[in-house]
């Protein structure tokens, strides 16, 4: 059951804007065994859209996304009514909420809004808040025409489309689980799950890189809604076993939202020493909204003059044992927890390049480092890319020692 | 002169990974005054290839992407030969060339090498060290068949695609620059560069943003290359007193690489106290290469406590105007610039939100400060956006500042 997606908009077709829509919307029909056998990328022209409206007859389902908006070129509802020959009429239910809507966000109902409301007659809404509706055509091929704004698009593929697609196609209820893995290759992942699926009636696997994570899609459609949940429990701990510890997020949280949480759970506070990573680890902690209420404080110790005096790493160390080594990373999680005073810091020193590498320290070499009440735990690391990759990987590596070690799972004799 | 690009790949389609080589070419045709019309995607089905070639017949020049690689799914080269109708035969060039890479990488040449030389008869390589080749078909149409590795895929679509493309519609040679804009809307710069362009013969200007700055491609063709520059140089100094100090960099360096560059030329050393950003602005400025020599450290103070204990911002400023007001970002700056010993210091502290808003400061609320010999300035900012969003726009808020303290445009007179 091969779809199609069509994207609508100047702004994408001349470059001004990246369209990530498709390959989300690719990724989440994966996910429940559905799939795309080609995207279309046109701009606002009346004929342009016709023609990628004809071609999509090709294919069983169609999606098609932007051109709905409230401007002139927006002209993606007028286009569908020509092709569908259906009038253009003013859709009483998205007339009244966009009424509605301008009075809560106390603006003035304008010719603009109603423009909006302006859909194929007879036409089905997807969700009453948004632009977007679907209708199934003479062939008995549904269509579903979705908002180009990122958030309302993949809002409504996930909460309307893919539900509808699989009431549809398999006539079943499904879900979905996500899961986030690290420090495994591809391949590997590849060969570690083959036949996994298989297993369980209904049920797929999609996964994706978000670069240097792996995220896993696992979907269960099929049965009661009891019934799919308990495949997925299978499914999820199938995966968890065959990739051991290189499953790292169980859930659809961010790896700094889980070690936020559980920091937060626990009422411990976080302090950061950070070297070649330069400040990215604070960063991505502190992506995540009421992390002050954990993390306290952090320094990015460039020179080895600041490793000194923020740190009170040793001259010894650095002298005898260098910048890049295990000693100091270890000394550099231990200054950053007492002069913080926090109950965990966490350190990273490394070479991210293109220079400073040697024949016993390469490029891409890393030493992490975790202070806690029971000790200090040091990794070194090594991986291969460009300055910002190391950075990336020395980041996802130190937010994952912090993380097994709230999950219990650090031996603190090695040191 | 429309043209169209198609993305081969099953990655690509189902979501693994997102395409960016449409956005990228297509951003730098329309620098040069060209344009796509339409693009495809599709997986690596041959019978979807060649519908997919089939459909571009209707473009005036076709750019393809992917599918050129060893491995069995990249059947690009075969599709073409049967599209083309031209023997499928080991390129003698390519041949010479893969073997001498594979030299050179100390790697065995083998049979999935031997595979990427395999190419229609008689085509044109783009660049002896790529996949990458083109022709023309039987109906005057040029095609440009390119690796799907963006490294690849941009480097030879910059200098090979885009010059023969201009060489064969246009008959003429063409330059462009990159000038970064900063704090306007995209509304705004368009409004006062309206008919910019058109003063300079051969003259085109695209744009397209990279929240939160702005990318203006300028590009002049046709005439000498003494003309070019010279229309070029015209046409950037018209684009920057219409846009004054919004302009923040000129050329294709980063925002981080020129304040690098410029503190590197004039022997100065940084310093920086981070709060909301969370280490954002450590996290770019250690992005660019050698940055080591100037960037000494940076901390990251998200408590009261780590701001009056590493940066003796002191208890009565905190109580009296808060953590996030001028004298607090003041005290921050003059406190980082003392205790790393630079001649320069930045500090930022605000209000990253979703909770922690106010009437007087609302979410987005940020102040910025510099310290210097010459003193310290503050500047308030407020941007409207997620947390995300704030810290992005705070970072290079800061930068920025930096950058106008290099550029002496800076009164210190404020404090």
């Amino acid at each position: 059951m091969p779809g199609e997606i069509i994207l609508i908009g100047d702004e994408l077709i001349s470059g001004r804007i990246g369209d990530s829509n498709a390959r989300f919307a690719a990724a989440a029909l994966q996910a429940v065994g559905l799939a795309f056998r080609a995207a279309q990328m046109v701009g606002d022209q009346e004929t342009d859209i016709l023609e990628a409206f004809r071609l999509a007859r090709r294919a069983d389902f169609v999606v098609v996304s932007g051109g709905l908006g409230t401007t002139d070129d927006d002209i993606t509802n007028a286009a569908a009514a020509r092709f569908f020959d259906l009038p253009l009429e003013e859709h009483p239910l998205m007339l009244a909420n966009l009424r509605r809507l301008a009075v809560k966000r106390k603006r003035k109902f304008n010719n603009a809004h109603r423009r909006m409301a302006l859909m194929p007659k007879g036409v089905d809404l997807l969700d009453g808040a948004f632009a977007g509706w679907s209708l199934m055509d003479s062939d008995g091929r549904p269509w579903f025409f979705l908002p180009g704004v990122p958030a309302e698009f993949t809002g409504l593929f996930t909460s309307k489309v893919v539900p509808a697609l699989l009431d549809y196609f398999v006539g079943q209820k499904s879900a979905s689980r996500c899961i986030t893995v690290f420090g495994i290759s591809e391949a590997e992942i590849g060969r570690r799950l083959e036949g996994a699926a298989a297993k369980i009636a209904g049920a797929n696997l999609g996964y994706y890189p978000v670069f240097p994570e792996e995220k896993l899609i696992l979907s269960v459609s099929g049965g009661s809604e009891e019934e799919i949940k308990a495949g997925l429990d299978i499914l999820e701990d199938e995966i968890c076993a065959r990739l051991g510890r290189h499953v790292i997020v169980r859930g659809p949280q961010s790896l700094e939202e889980e070690v936020g949480g559980k920091l937060r759970e626990r009422g411990l506070s976080l302090s950061l020493a950070e070297s070649c990573t330069g400040g990215l680890i604070g960063h991505r902690i502190t992506q995540v909204p009421g992390s002050s209420s954990y993390f306290k404080q952090g320094v990015v110790v460039y020179s080895n003059q600041s490793k000194i005096e923020l740190l009170g790493v040793s001259r010894e160390i650095l002298d005898a044992a260098g910048a890049v080594s295990q000693p100091c990373a270890a000394a550099m999680a231990v200054g950053a927890r007492m002069g913080a005073g926090t109950d965990l810091a966490l350190a990273v020193t490394g070479i991210a390049g293109p220079d400073g590498g040697s024949q016993e320290k390469p490029v891409g070499t890393v030493f992490l480092a975790l202070a806690a009440p029971e000790g200090v735990v040091v990794e070194k690391n090594w991986n291969f890319g460009d300055r910002n990759g190391v950075k990336l990987v020395a980041a996802e590596a130190a937010l994952n020692l912090l993380r097994r070690y709230l999950a219990g799972d650090i031996n603190f004799s090695n040191l």
